[in-house]
């Protein structure tokens, strides 16, 4: 005890308040490792007598450690160090920067740790399409996940129905009806996240050896859930006003696949649409083969030129459409929360998929996110969302507008959060991404959005606004421009190495 | 406004307060459907006015209506009606009875959908193997939910790593230190639950037409997902000290199987538990035939009678096991969180497995419950539910003691949450849970625990006692033990029908 005592010393001039230089020497004490883990703190009398302070000034310094999580509290037995939280800061840093989110594979994990690509605080982060922890509405929530706790106590903790909780379902169906989908609670799949939306369905209606048809490129983990159920992946080459009809058609009939996977609006990665005309054909052609279609709903609220493409479901007469929704970019990822619209010929089978995965999504989040649909937050939520991400998609359009050199092409999506931009055949992607990220840009190549079966574009790049603050899009977006220019200029643009 | 005003009538008479007149007057008309979904409510002014009450007795009643979930209120706009709370309180009524967790199948399903089982808020329940919702630690999570919510704001909302939070996976390790099992952050994997475990190990190591082996009866989720991912169940018939190694050598031999899935400890349905020499037999075999062995510790923690069982990861030199525990049974099933340790041969494997399921397991969650273990609200939680789950088993073995006929035989588990009854063999299972529902008893058929693939026993019922207060367990278990007797007298006991 003595001896942590001996190594707190106050500095005299410093204009901090005593209990701030306090709490900063015992954070220093147990960031090094001096104050090992459990190790019990000596009591506010001892340091408030040793150190010849005040008692509040002990307990106030206490208080903060505790907040921050760096010591805790045993009723009646004092304050003990908690462990490793060198090892917190450490990992909460890489945790924020190097979480690709739905972009992870292997294989881009691999470039990030070979450092070819590396992400730091400094980072402009085109390769995300999530929103910034900064835009979530964490007191609006917090009061939900409050009153809920108030109201349903240890309920809110039980076990959910696997479809569901039934007033959450409700709800949704109600915001649907704003979006011109009908359909009632019994139709309602809650999911936690669109990525285990797909999973389930891949579950409920796949067999090993069966075919799926796939936009390419397309949207990395569908690709990762097809694969790892063994099924086989005929992929479409995606147009900027869809898949071609005669294509379409030709591969339904040559695989005979169960299912269809498409993002028909602001698709990822392109940010293409399919024409309202294609979406009217395609759902012929569903019901013509006996086809099940995923209508992966990414962002189509993010309309930014006024498009109104409709989506599937709401033509789907025939109940071919399962329609999956996702709250992790209106919302917030970390929620994991989303539902789909499952057609009732397989709701049985998708009920029981969904119970076989995880038995049931978090109860306390599905009561929480429902009373906040109810309180009115979420319209006042994805209205101000919706604006951030109309603000930064201008910026963008405006920044490639300004800077892209002549050789790099693509097509104003008119909403999303991405851009699919087509660099010249045999551009060195790869090499462009390492000059970047030492410039602290970074980006998704296009690479990692193909399943590997059919001809692949290694030319194009994903440029996702979604995490980029206004502020850093016309200097991010200038130095790629910059940097590709460079690299014609020295002919260095071209890949003379084998295909990472 | 004023027809609502109209159809609100004071009772002078009664003892209630004004404000809770107008709540229940107020709450019957949104319940009764005369106050339709999103309906504004009169001001409160014009409220006070037209009825002639005090201003704070309508606010109070108001408010007591938005706690309750009644109205919501949009700033500036006024009160309105919340949609559907008379299905709200339908749904979670039905939720609360409804809901079998784990046991859960289409076919238990259809027996209570066909009226043979039913649920009522009378029930006891010894079906359900899940801790009843008032012994969940509300208050405490509470507080951990609010400071993570203050200390990570928008962060705990991000996407996080796919492995989990590190520093919950630090908190995992120490608390597993105490339980002899030595393992680092960079081994644990965490999940939505022991089912998400079993079914990420199923991505990320069997393909379709691969062996599994699994004792018989097994836990019917397991069961669930293996038949999900088409693979083969070779089951091995459970003794009360565990397999046979001599079967289950031959079993490894005949099926050259991938995994094999046991729950060593106070197994779910039976309750039986592997010795430790098994347990070591078990361990060569798995070493001799290059075998992962998954161990779901289910309830190992629920020692009551001192068995001291190890568990098969502290003894795991070769790293053949994969140990998967949930925090369903000692936490809170709801919350949808626990981890496994992984082998670092296969860690790879089961990350992308993780991530191509749902990305990560909410944030907010594994923040809220690594502060809840940082603040020792853990280690006195475990206690207590420890010393509930204990008086229960000890009221239900003294129950079985004074009431079982003489036909009905079981094996004292000393620890879990089941005890397995065997009934004379073709006892008229099914028949037997109809007549028990109709005296509000309900317990799990055996029948749902057997893969359907070798030799099923379909006299046996599973009697849990984790949801069932201790002031009812005796009636329960009497009542359950005369029905049988009540049936052998009137020879009703055996079935003449065929099998469900």
């Amino acid at each position: 005890m003595i001896e942590i005592i001996e190594l707190i010393k106050f500095d005299k001039d410093s204009t901090l308040p005593l209990y701030v230089q306090l709490y900063e020497k015992l954070k220093t004490l147990i960031g090094d490792g001096t104050l090992v883990c459990d190790v019990r703190l000596p009591s506010i009398r001892q340091l408030s007598k040793e150190l010849g302070i005040n008692r509040v000034t002990v307990v106030t310094a206490i208080r903060e450690l505790e907040k921050d999580g760096y010591v805790y509290t045993k009723p009646g037995s004092g304050t003990f160090v908690s462990s490793s939280f060198i090892v917190t800061d450490k990992s909460m840093h890489l945790q924020s920067n190097l979480v690709l989110d739905e972009v992870y594979t292997q294989e881009y994990a691999s470039l990030i740790n070979n450092g070819q690509v590396s992400l730091t605080e400094n980072s402009i982060n085109f390769a995300s399409a999530t929103p910034t922890p900064d835009l979530f509405p964490v007191d609006d929530f917090k009061v939900a996940l409050n009153e809920v706790l108030e109201r349903d106590k240890g309920n809110a903790f039980s076990y959910q129905d696997s479809q569901g909780y039934y007033p959450l379902r409700e709800s949704i169906c109600r915001v649907l009806g704003e979006a011109m989908i009908t359909c009632n609670p019994d139709d309602i799949q809650i999911i936690s996240g669109a990525q285990q939306g797909i999973d389930i369905i891949s579950k409920a209606l796949l067999r090993q050896g069966d075919y799926i048809i796939t936009e390419s490129p397309t949207y990395a983990g569908a690709i990762a859930v097809f694969k790892s159920r063994g099924v086989q992946i005929a992929d479409i080459e995606l147009f900027e006003d869809g898949m071609s009809l005669s294509v379409l058609e030709y591969t339904i009939k040559k695989y005979k696949p169960r299912l269809l996977y498409t993002i028909p609006s602001f698709q990822n990665p392109t940010g293409y649409s399919c024409s309202n005309h294609k979406r009217e054909q395609l759902l012929k052609l569903a019901d013509k083969y006996d086809l099940y279609v995923i209508e992966d709903d990414y962002v189509s609220d993010l309309d930014f030129e006024g498009k109104k493409y409709i989506t599937l479901k709401s033509m789907d007469k025939n109940n071919r459409v399962i329609f999956i929704k996702s709250y992790s970019k209106i919302f917030m990822p970390g929620l994991r929360l989303g539902f789909m619209i499952v057609p009732p010929g397989i709701l049985g089978n998708v009920i029981e998929a969904k119970h076989a995965t995880d038995i049931s999504t978090s109860g306390l989040i599905q009561r929480a996110f429902d009373l906040y649909i109810r309180k009115g937050f979420w319209d006042k939520h994805s209205q101000f969302m919706y604006d951030v991400y109309k603000e930064r998609y201008i910026k963008t359009i405006n920044a490639l507008d300004n800077n892209l050199p002549q050789n790099v092409t693509y097509k104003k999506p008119g909403g999303g959060l991405n851009l699919w931009l087509s660099l010249p055949p045999g551009f060195h992607v790869n090499k462009l991404a390492s000059l970047c990220a030492l410039k602290d840009i970074v980006f998704a190549p296009g690479k990692i959005f193909y399943s590997g079966n059919s001809s692949q574009k290694l030319n194009n790049i994903r440029l996702s606004f979604a995490s980029v603050y206004v502020e850093h899009i016309e200097h991010g977006v200038g130095i790629l421009c910059k940097t590709i220019e460079l690299m014609e200029q020295k002919n260095e643009s071209y890949r003379n190495l084998p295909i990472l």
